[in-house]
């Protein structure tokens, strides 16, 4: 499976119970997935202490390729706050050094598919430019369990990613999503950090139109899990109550 | 699992090998997934017949529910070509009748997850303003394998369906696509109908700006499958070569 003598970029997804307790792996991973996870021996990592959490569950249904420890776990850059400077180029070709020799690669986050809603892209991109092969793994995307949980239209849809945090730059953000999606006639989904989920749904009430149909997905794949869509003057009568701990995402669509 | 004497909507992936040689399911789909699949006795599809070879896919891993022939399968309605009349809201809940009256119910489509660029939202919304819980499974999404192998931005991203089929109408478009991708910093996907593909690409490749990145993502999941993102003039310097029987995925992000 090489391409001559490089190694590939394996986008692996990870299960959605990031920071809840742990499903079964198998409730939502496939097993030719963790097949593939377990045979790799180099992996570039959202963070390396839930990445080796993740390949001892893989360990318990299929053999790693190696003994954890001798598995090389890097981690992507952190995006430095405030200094708008992207990392190197360099740091990306380092990373992928092991894809160059030979050797597969592993691309894993936190949660769900690397490159979406989540760190990693510009790996991806390098692997690209440097003509690795880059393949994706099949796995859960919370974004497309909520956006088909929704009800809403699944035909034209944008992810709009977070909201502002201040209260009057998250309303004008709100009016202008609204009016996008009635315009565009576009599902917007957006997510919150989850202690925050609570506030955000409360402004959702606040600020949008009542005939506005507005989904919320909150622990996707999890036990308490569940997914509701209906419009903001029905949610209104009875507001939802979101945990503070699980994730959740939001989708609205106006007529 | 029941809610009271209701039963649930279980949104339920299919693999993404509709129309080729088809991939073991267990390389696709999770081990949970299939044994919930197996368990349904009452289901709603996009196309009856390919729902029975989902199923008759899983019996092999996971022993059904019932015997096949006992299994209920009743299809999603056809959108009917240039009418432009939805369905009535009777149908819906006809649809809906088992899990009134207490029976999980499956909602399949062909390939990947139900109501992502595929039928069955109406279904779900109708589910839900019935007041029925609706669960979604993890499963493949063609478009975010594709936008996670794209390296394009993840973290904003909009999928506007199909392009128009008219050369000059398809252009438009492509500009105004362009244009909405650099404004909004936004990375655009979109699908052909397989046998259209190449032509699509043809298209791209002569309206994009030359710095405009452009992914495609052929046959996700299936050996034959692959990958690729580069700017529009290294695509002129080796145009792609499209299966017309594969589906792909395009995604372009200008600069």
């Amino acid at each position: 499976m090489k391409d001559g003598d490089r190694g590939r970029l394996l986008l692996v997804p990870n299960t959605l119970d990031h920071g809840s307790e742990p499903v079964p792996i198998e409730a939502v991973l496939a097993r030719g997935v963790l097949e593939q996870a377990a045979a790799l021996r180099h992996w570039v990592v959202e963070d390396a202490r839930s990445a080796r959490a993740f390949l001892k569950r893989v360990a318990v249904l299929t053999p790693l390729a190696a003994p954890l420890q001798e598995i090389a776990i890097a981690e992507l850059p952190r995006p430095r706050k405030g200094s708008g400077q992207a990392p190197p180029a360099a740091a990306w070709a380092a990373l992928l050094q092991p894809a160059l020799g030979g050797h597969d690669l592993g691309l894993l986050s936190e949660a769900g598919l690397p490159a979406v809603a989540d760190p990693g892209a510009q790996l991806v991109a390098a692997a690209h430019d440097a003509g690795l092969r880059v393949l994706a793994l099949p796995g859960p995307s919370a974004l497309m369990l909520a956006l088909a949980a929704s009800g809403l239209d699944g035909q034209s849809f944008a992810f709009v990613g977070y909201l502002p945090q201040d209260a009057a730059a998250r309303e004008r953000r709100l009016r202008e999503l609204e009016a996008l999606s009635q315009r565009q006639r576009q599902t917007q989904l957006f997510i919150e950090t989850p202690y925050r989920n609570a506030a955000l749904a409360a402004a959702l009430l606040a600020v949008l139109q009542p005939s506005t149909r507005l989904a919320i997905a909150c622990g996707l794949t999890l036990p308490a899990g569940w997914s509701r869509c209906q419009r903001v003057a029905d949610w209104r009568r009875a507001p939802p109550t979101l945990p503070d701990r699980l994730p959740a995402v939001f989708a609205l669509r106006a007529d």
